[in-house]
């Protein structure tokens, strides 16, 4: 076992943390606060933020999507460029956090900010970021990766650099208090897939690594089995938290990752406009299945160790059937319907989208290629 | 739930990474290697330093004492001012860390460095540190804390400081390959404690900091349940991340914390120069008996998380009943021998030294008050 780790990002955890955000910014900042759709407007966190940077020189730009997009995110890019912006503060969940991570290095790219996506620019520098987290599930907020989006081909696609690492994260649990009933859900369910790519793979003698992501697993199992309590301060905490350490780096570092899921979820958000957490609980059972040699002994682990299950021959299945009907419990589907009915041409465009973004072989055994993804596809499409 | 938390030591893991420190080290950098008793020129250890640090302009301090002392330290602090030290390589255990630590920032203060243990000097600044790890035991090489002796007073204290955090720490299984058994029990046992010390409070809702402190605790259990397996990469690479992840603020952040174990066994130690972690295992199973019904919520937790054991009116007797049969299974004592026979002397001794030192009132209840202190040195003391 071999890794370099550092998590740098001070948090600050708690509820009336957002004041403390001008003690990290420096007082000479000219701040861009980039932000959603408003909700933040709503809930309060907005007049939160604008009390803390009084004295600050800050302009603001909004509208960046779910699953944001290099077209929105360019037109940051201008304003930070042409108002000579040098920090920029990030309002939301992962969408917004990881749009500001682009707009941050793009900012200091002469060229086209897609080509950091293509690894054609290497990040080489970044604007300073501060993140003030309103949607727990990607642990964005402290970690050095982010998604975006290319409207124009449909392509989603991800880069990690530790220039775009925010500076400050605060995770404050009441500025969830106001998030609808289907992010709360699709945040647990990807702060747990977000696991599972880091543990789900082959066992590599990492104790601390697998303990520590079964507790995650455990706590997010019972936030999630105790959904009706959701509006309690202890459930949103408990929630935020969790979310941050499932993809901060700390329970991947030194052991296999796999993130197949991910890759191929990503082409139903940008085909089909499903939500992010929903794509991993339509790819997820059907792709464990599907590799389940693979990855019995940890299924069986994760069977004992997450859901008390007792050893048995079929015990990696029944822990595949476990992890299936905690999406149902929380009515989250495990099925494709959003293509609009023609499964076989599904799974044609959505294997062809794979191609062309250079997705034929995924895995951490290298072991799902264009057949294996096909016969996930027949699965996990209704 | 309030914390603020971060940790920017950069972790280099793994064998073979002491090969890495040059590319942390600037170059221009004029460095201080600081050492203990000369085990590292056994191991091979020094010499792959002093490979490493090939073209950089250092030199080195041995002779560092486990729980080090101001007056060896202040000889190291008088080197750095004479020759213009700007960098500070600890290779060694907690001691070692501890004390370069206080070198740090006592090199960059005028007046007498023990202000700082005292308090009448607040740390402004430190010089920069690295660590390599060959014992693992304290945390010290990722955090902010350090501990050091006061030989003229037998007055062992602590101080914390983000300055004298290092910037980066090399954890090297191999390193620990000729340590003596004696030694990695010790560690084994102090990461325990530290564990327990922000475990065993009272119930705070904290989800994660109690499931990563259970996912610790069953790891050093089964490490020390598998100690005849100990000269393996496996149980080296293990313990050695354990033990980081005990004390490196993460499980204790936003939790209440004890520490009175510490504290009186720090006497032990300055009095009796029982082993630090043994001093721990001495004051432990005696101070959660005399405080069971502060901790009666979490010893059941622990009980039936770690331990596996089931519920019964009398768990939290069982659990401290387990604690200490684990101690006896590691045959590490749970009684002090070492005062030469008198109990009613020594308990005397330490209570007039816990005095003198300001320890009058310990625990995360400040429940422990200098007749408790008694009661619990009454069952600790042979």
């Amino acid at each position: 076992m071999q890794f370099s780790y550092s998590n740098p990002t001070n948090i600050f955890f708690g509820q009336g943390q957002i004041a403390a955000i001008n003690t990290v910014i420096p007082a000479d900042s000219k701040v861009l606060v980039v932000y959603g759709g408003g909700s933040i407007k709503k809930n309060g966190v907005y007049d939160q933020v604008a009390q803390a940077l009084e004295g600050y020189q800050w302009q603001e730009f909004s509208g960046v999507e779910p699953n944001p997009t290099v077209e929105t995110l360019n037109k940051a890019v201008e304003i930070v460029k042409a108002e000579g912006i040098n920090y920029l503060l990030a309002v939301g969940g992962g969408s917004v956090i990881d749009g500001t991570k682009y707009i941050a290095a793009a900012s200091l790219y002469d060229g086209d900010g897609w080509d950091i996506m293509t690894g054609d620019y290497k990040v080489t520098g970044a604007l300073p970021i501060g993140a003030i987290l309103t949607l727990p599930a990607t642990g964005s907020e402290s970690n050095k990766g982010a998604v975006v989006t290319k409207k124009a081909t449909q392509h989603k696609s991800g880069f990690l650099s530790p220039f775009v690492q925010p500076k400050f994260a605060v995770l404050d649990p009441d500025s969830m208090k106001t998030l609808p009933e289907r992010q709360q859900l699709n945040g647990l369910v990807d702060a747990w897939v977000h696991v599972c790519e880091q543990y789900i793979t082959k066992p590599a003698d990492g104790m601390v690594q697998d303990g520590f992501a079964e507790a995650l697993l455990k706590n997010l199992k019972a936030l999630g089995d105790d959904f009706a309590n959701r509006d309690s301060d202890s459930w949103r905490a408990n929630l935020m938290w969790s979310a941050n350490q499932a993809l901060n780096g700390l329970i991947g570092a030194g052991v296999p990752q796999d993130w197949a899921t991910h890759m191929m979820g990503h082409e139903l958000t940008a085909l089909y406009n499903v939500d992010h957490a929903r794509s991993l609980a339509i790819i997820q059972p059907s792709l464990l299945r599907n590799q389940i040699e693979f990855k019995r002994d940890k299924l069986e682990q994760m069977g004992k160790n997450v859901f008390g299950l007792q050893q048995s021959a079929d015990l990696a299945e029944r822990t595949i059937d476990a992890i299936e009907g905690f999406y149902h419990s929380l009515n989250v589907p495990t099925q494709l319907t959003e293509h609009g009915g023609d499964k076989a041409a599904a799974i044609s465009e959505i294997l062809e989208q794979l191609k062309s973004h250079g997705m034929t072989v995924l895995g951490e055994n290298q072991s799902i290629n264009v057949d294996e993804m096909n016969k996930i596809l027949d699965n996990a499409v209704a």
